[in-house]
């Protein structure tokens, strides 16, 4: 529940999490408006959120549809009301029966999979699952044409539990601009579709058509055929999404408030008390056209303080320098000085943190909404 | 405390995160005897660890001397009963009123600083502190020759807080073999007895000169002048330490246990429930001799499995593959399948747990010894 602190960020001790919750809610308002365009259904992945506050800022509360990466998300969600969720990792037979625990409970968790080991023992827990389609290269799941597919197919149709197919173009996150992203919601809707058509062909039910990554979803122009939309790091949105286009970085949400602690002046070196520990390790832009090191730096109220990032990190120190090349001197800041650290990842940097402390829309005092962990 | 849970590894839902105690054990006892022979105090780093009972089996329990990296290590070990200590990270003058607080129930915790700005704050808080001393260029710290070392000991002198000195030789993870750590060790004795000299030859008292990584930790051979050793990893170790030559690969006390969810044969590749999630995304090893990716692979005894690595990692999916260039086939696992992953940085991949399940070195069932985060 939301748990009124009474505190601004001034009064936080450092390193912590901070959402801005008008710019979560205005990203969550544009893909809910794009997928309404494209005549789908939007099943928001909360494995980047983790947080029932955030769920609900999504969806307006329980029954979903929602998306889950782990059966932890799941236990959590279906306790706060959500009924309708896709466990969107390929299933292991040992988390079979903590699957159907949650089923027996009322929980309409459905599996993926794409091997017919996997179709044979979900069957025979009467499961429900979609066949992941691989549209892209990147991870799981089966290549058009396979003729595992319709195999499969028949293998969960004879218990009845065949929903249907669903694809995610993780490459996606490897192109820049609009017209890249949506030559792969084209990849994945043509996958996931003709997947479709072909049960269909051979006589077996797909009422589920799911395809989606968060540049897919915000770049599709035509879904024909699609049922449902899936997309994770949208409400949050990050450098690594700024970085090919997906958005603006005045959308990114997700800040790591920190402290200055020390100066290395002669090597234009500021230390900051936000480390790996409270950055995460990720380092999503380094292949991008600008690396953004460990985070953008900006001032206490938000505002980027241009070219300095986060230039390396230890557990709990953070090295704050210009970027290489850039012009411009590391301004003056004695410690004890505030920073919001922009992430690189939304979903590893909140990770690393039990709590977001949320900026309101209404520019009340800081709430704190709880994340949970674990699986 | 320790709970019994009466199972086996096999009863784990995955990914979970094992600790081999005997290797633990077999790890403390090396440091141990080596700080014994040295004639110096361990104080043991608790930041890789975070469990009070990893802290009783270093240290036999209260009250230290013990090294944290955040004041919710300081609270939690103050509480277990550690009185004696010492928090590494640059003090923001924010945190001084916690320090107190915990000061104030009796825990002699000391501070570091390397600025006369913190100093002031310290001293006025009535707190002790060690200068930090920068002895290989790597972060934070005061340069040999520093005329600001003797005006932040007289400043902290003033309100009797002077204890002493500390240096951490953070290069030495980026050279490989005991005489290259003997050199860095080397380093930190000599910047960190000097700077003391330099203290007591104005008059000032020096109680304390603190030195450590666990590279030099390890390959240090003379510590006349030094009064205590820090080492922060060394109870578990890793690849990284693996690596550098610090220890052998069968040291290792931490893996991740996983299960095979899935295989795209064409590619080489297996997919197991172990992502960054589980791992973390840290590529220590990237600029080492052998590139581990995101984990050294072994079978579920904990046996490698030759060149078999996690080429690449998704928040809840890792793709296993053969090491680039490396001879032999991937092994036919299927479906189901438990492994283990070594870890390129414990203290990156035991932050994204919640509690070790630790392997007793009597052989006895699992024990489930809880980690807590945060700051």
């Amino acid at each position: 529940m939301n748990k009124p602190d009474l505190l601004t960020p001034k009064d936080l001790s450092t390193p912590a999490l901070l959402l801005d919750e008008q710019r979560m809610m205005r990203n969550i308002a544009r893909l809910a408006g794009h997928a309404a365009h494209l005549g789908v259904a939007l099943r928001p992945h909360l494995k980047t959120a983790k947080s029932v506050e955030v769920a609900r800022s999504l969806t307006g509360g329980g029954p979903g549809p929602i998306t889950v990466s782990t059966l932890a998300e799941a236990d959590v969600f279906h306790k706060a009301g959500y009924k309708d969720i896709l466990y969107a990792v390929g299933i292991a037979p040992q988390k079979l029966e903590r699957v159907q625990a949650l089923r027996d409970r009322g929980c309409d968790l459905v599996v993926i999979l794409d091997s017919a080991t996997q179709a044979q023992a979900v069957a025979q827990a009467n499961i429900p699952a979609l066949i992941e389609i691989d549209s892209d290269g990147h991870r799981g799941g089966l290549r058009q044409n396979d003729p595992a597919l319709i195999q499969i197919g028949r293998i969960l149709h004879e218990s009845g539990g065949l929903r249907g197919v669903m694809t995610h173009a993780g490459e996606s996150y490897n192109v820049r601009g609009n017209a890249a992203h949506a030559e792969f919601a084209e990849l994945e809707r043509h996958a996931a579709v003709s997947s479709a058509e072909a049960l269909r062909k051979a006589g077996l039910p797909c009422s589920v058509v799911s395809v989606g990554s968060t540049p897919t979803a915000h770049a599709a122009r035509d879904l024909t055929g699609v049922t449902e939309l899936r997309a994770g790091v949208y409400m949050f949105f990050d450098l690594v999404m700024a970085g090919i286009d997906v958005c603006a970085v005045d959308d990114i949400a997700l800040s790591v408030l920190t402290t200055v602690i020390g100066h290395q002046p002669a090597k234009g070196w500021m230390m900051i008390d936000a480390g790996w520990m409270a950055l995460s390790r990720d380092r999503g832009t380094a292949a991008q056209d600008v690396d953004q090191g460990y985070g953008l730096v900006c001032d206490e109220d938000g505002c980027i303080l241009p070219d300095l990032i986060v230039s390396s990190a230890n557990q709990e120190h953070g090295i704050v320098s210009l970027r290489p090349d850039a012009g411009g001197q590391v301004p003056e800041l004695p410690v004890g000085t505030r920073l919001r650290i922009l992430p690189n990842h939304a979903c590893a940097t909140a990770a690393q943190h039990g709590r977001y402390h949320v900026l309101p829309r209404d520019g009340g005092p800081l709430l704190t909404w709880n994340r949970f962990g674990g699986w």
